[in-house]
C-alpha cells in the first residue's frame, strides 16, 4: 500500500495512539469536576498547552480546543459575530476557495440583512492580491478570513500581505492553517494573523481534535460563562485527545527541518520525475516548494479514471479535496486557474513526512502506463 | 478510589479503547476519500450505525455524529433555524433547566430580533406540565426543546406528554437525552420526540464523539452539500470514536436491564441508609427511581465542604454539573424546587453500572462523620 492522500488525513503516530490509550484509560475525569480526578485530566490538558504556546508565542487562554479544522473554523465567525453591537452592519472579506467549512457557512449567514459577504475570486495565479483587499474594503469590514495553503491546489495566500493589509486598517484577521500547519514554518505567523485554525489529524495525530488559536484573548468578548475554554466554548473537553495532540505536535516541531526538507525533496523529485517522462499532464502550482500536495490536471483522460487505476494497485490518491468528495461540480480551487471545466481532470497526490522516492516511482510508473495509453 | 461522579463522565470500557485503537491504527482514512481505504473507514460506520438504527428504530440517514452533547444540541437548533424562511419570526420553547449548551445558545439567539424564546420555569416538581407548554404556545412557535433528565437533580421531564403536545400543535420537538441515555430505557423515545441528543463518555465510551438522532430527516432541508453526513455536519467524521461508541453502546443495550436494575438498587439502597443513619440531608427528587443521581441538599453545611472532605478520602462526587462548574451563582436546576440560595448545600452523587453497595456505604460512614459534627 502506497498512501499519497496525506491532505485528507494522516496515519496517527504509534506514540500519539500510545499516549491517547494511556491518558484515556488513567485520567477519564471529567477537567470540569471539582475533584482531584477531575485536577488531574485539567493538568494535563494545561501541561499539553505549552508547545502550542511556544511554538507560537501565544497565552494559553488563546488555545481553543475544538473537535478539529471545521469546528475551529465555526468557531472563530460565531466568536467574531459575537462581537457585533445590536442593529451593527458586518461585512466580511474571505475568498472562493476556503474550505467548505467557511465558504458555505459564510453563504448562509450572507442571507441575513445584518452580514455581507464578499468572496475574493484569487487572481490567475490562484492568489488574493493587495489591491482586490482594497477594492472589497467597506466601512463595516471588520473581519478577513483568508486561508494559508489550499487543500486542493497546494496554493499559499501571501500571509504577511494579508496581514500587514488587516493591521493598517484595523481588521481582524483570521487563517484556516489546516493545511499549512506541518508543512511549511508556521512559528512566526502570529506577526500576521490574530487567529489561526489548526487540526491535529492532518498531523499524524488523531480525528476529533484541533484547535482555534487566538493572539489577544483578552480583547474579544466571550459568549459564554468561563470554563476550561475561558467563555469561549462549552463541552466536555478531553485530556486524551488533547494531549495526543500534542504529542503530534511536539513530533512535528522536534523534527521541523527534516519533515519540511522531506516533503520538499519528495516534491522535487516527483516533478522532476513527471517532467523527464514527459507525461500528458500538467503541473499546478508548479514554482511553489513549500508545500506536500502535487496538483495535477491529466490533459486527456479524468482524473477519476487514474485514481481508480492507482487504488486498484493499492496506491491510494484523490481527485478533489475529501470534504468535496460527495459533491461533483466544478472544484471552486480551480476556477481561478482555469475556468470551470478543468476538475473532470484534476488528480492530488499529497505527500507525509514518511513518504519515500521509492512509492514515488510506482506512481510514476502507472501514471506512465495509463497517461500513454 | 470511589468515583461517584458518572453524570460527569465515565470511564471509557476496556473493550471501547482497544476498538478505538484498533481502528485508529488500521482504518485511519478519511471516510470521504474515494479509494479502498477511504471505503473501509466509510464500511465500519456505516456497520456502526446498525446498533442505533435498530434500538431506537431510525434511518442510518438520521444518525449525525457530532464532537458530544453540546454538538448535538448546536446541530439541531442550527438545522432548525435553517428551515426558516427569510423574515420569518420563529419562536422556540425550552426550559430554564437545561444545559447550558442550549440554555446559553437560546439566550444569544433570542436577542435576533427574528427569534423568540420562552424558557419555562419547571412548576414546584421540577417538572414542566402541560399548561406551562399550553400558555408558552404561539402561532410562530417552531420548536420545542426540553432535556430528557436534568444532569444536577435527576427529574425526568413528561417526554410522553410533550410529544404529544407536540404532535397535537406540528411542533418539532427534541430532547437532550444526554443524561438519559444508559441510565432509563428510551426504545421508544422516538414515538413522542423528532431528535434526540446523546453522548458516548456519558456511557462508557470516549469523549468527542456524540450524535443527533433525527426521526424524519428527509422532512428536513439541509444546509450543507451532501457529504458523509447527508448535509446536516461538515468536517471529517472518524471511524475509530464511531465504532468505540458504538461498542459502548451495544454493551449499554446487551445488559439494559442488569444496568438498570443496578442503578435502581444503588440509588434504593444509599437513600435507605441515608434515611436509617437520619443525617440532616434533603433528598431531592426521592420518588423517581429511574435516575442514577442521588441528589441531596445538606441541611447545615455547603455541598463544596462535604464534597472536598470525601475528595480526601479519594470518593469522587459533585456539587454542580462539570459544564457549570466555573461559575458560582445559583443553580438554575434548583431554582424551581427551593429558589436561589440553596445551591451552597448542593451535594450530586451519581452511580454507576459498577458501583457497588461496599462503595456507598463508605460514602455513607464518610458523610455520617461530617454531617453529624
Amino acid at each position: 500500500m502506497i498512501y499519497l492522500d496525506h491532505a485528507a488525513t494522516t496515519k496517527p503516530l504509534k506514540n500519539v495512539l500510545a499516549t491517547y490509550h494511556q491518558i484515556a484509560s488513567k485520567h477519564f475525569a471529567n477537567p470540569s469536576s471539582p475533584h482531584h480526578l477531575g485536577e488531574s485530566s485539567e493538568d494535563i490538558i494545561l501541561a499539553a498547552k505549552k508547545i502550542w504556546c511556544d511554538y507560537f508565542n501565544i497565552p494559553a487562554h488563546g488555545i481553543i480546543f475544538t473537535s478539529g479544522g471545521t469546528e475551529s473554523n465555526y468557531l472563530l465567525i460565531k466568536t467574531l459575530l459575537f462581537q457585533q453591537r445590536q442593529n451593527e452592519a458586518v461585512h466580511i472579506i474571505a475568498t472562493t476557495v476556503e474550505h467548505a467549512s467557511l465558504y458555505e457557512t459564510l453563504k448562509i449567514l450572507k442571507r441575513r440583512s445584518d452580514i455581507s459577504v464578499t468572496f475574493l475570486q484569487p487572481e490567475k495565479n490562484g492568489k488574493i492580491s493587495r489591491n482586490q483587499l482594497v477594492q472589497a474594503l467597506k466601512p463595516t469590514t471588520k473581519l478577513i478570513t483568508i486561508q494559508t495553503t489550499n487543500s486542493e491546489t497546494g496554493i499559499q495566500q501571501d500571509i504577511k500581505m494579508i496581514g500587514a493589509f488587516a493591521q493598517e486598517h484595523k481588521l481582524f484577521f483570521h487563517t484556516d492553517a489546516v493545511q499549512a500547519f506541518g508543512k511549511c514554518n508556521l512559528a512566526h505567523i502570529f506577526d500576521h494573523a490574530d487567529a489561526v485554525s489548526i487540526s491535529a489529524h492532518k498531523i499524524h495525530g488523531v480525528k476529533g481534535i484541533g484547535a482555534l488559536l487566538i493572539k489577544h484573548p483578552e480583547n474579544l468578548a466571550k459568549p459564554f460563562y468561563a470554563g476550561s475554554q475561558f467563555g469561549f466554548k462549552q463541552g466536555t473537553i478531553d485530556p486524551a485527545l488533547i494531549a495526543s495532540f500534542a504529542v503530534a505536535t511536539d513530533d512535528y516541531i522536534s523534527h521541523e527541518k527534516t519533515r519540511l526538507d522531506q516533503l520538499k525533496m519528495c516534491r522535487r523529485y516527483f516533478i522532476e520525475q513527471l517532467q523527464a517522462a514527459q507525461l500528458p499532464l500538467t503541473i499546478i502550482n508548479r514554482e511553489n516548494e513549500q508545500s506536500h500536495i502535487i496538483a495535477c490536471l491529466c490533459d486527456n483522460v479524468s482524473g477519476d479514471l487514474i485514481q481508480q487505476a492507482l487504488n486498484r494497485q493499492q496506491i491510494y490518491v484523490s481527485t478533489k479535496s475529501a470534504c468535496q468528495s460527495h459533491s461533483s461540480g466544478p472544484l471552486r480551487s480551480l476556477a481561478p486557474l482555469f475556468g470551470d471545466n478543468q476538475h473532470h481532470h484534476f488528480l492530488r497526490i499529497s505527500c507525509g513526512y514518511f513518504t519515500s522516492l521509492e512509492d514515488l516511482d510506482q506512481v510514476i510508473k502507472l501514471l506512465t502506463k495509463h497517461l500513454r495509453k
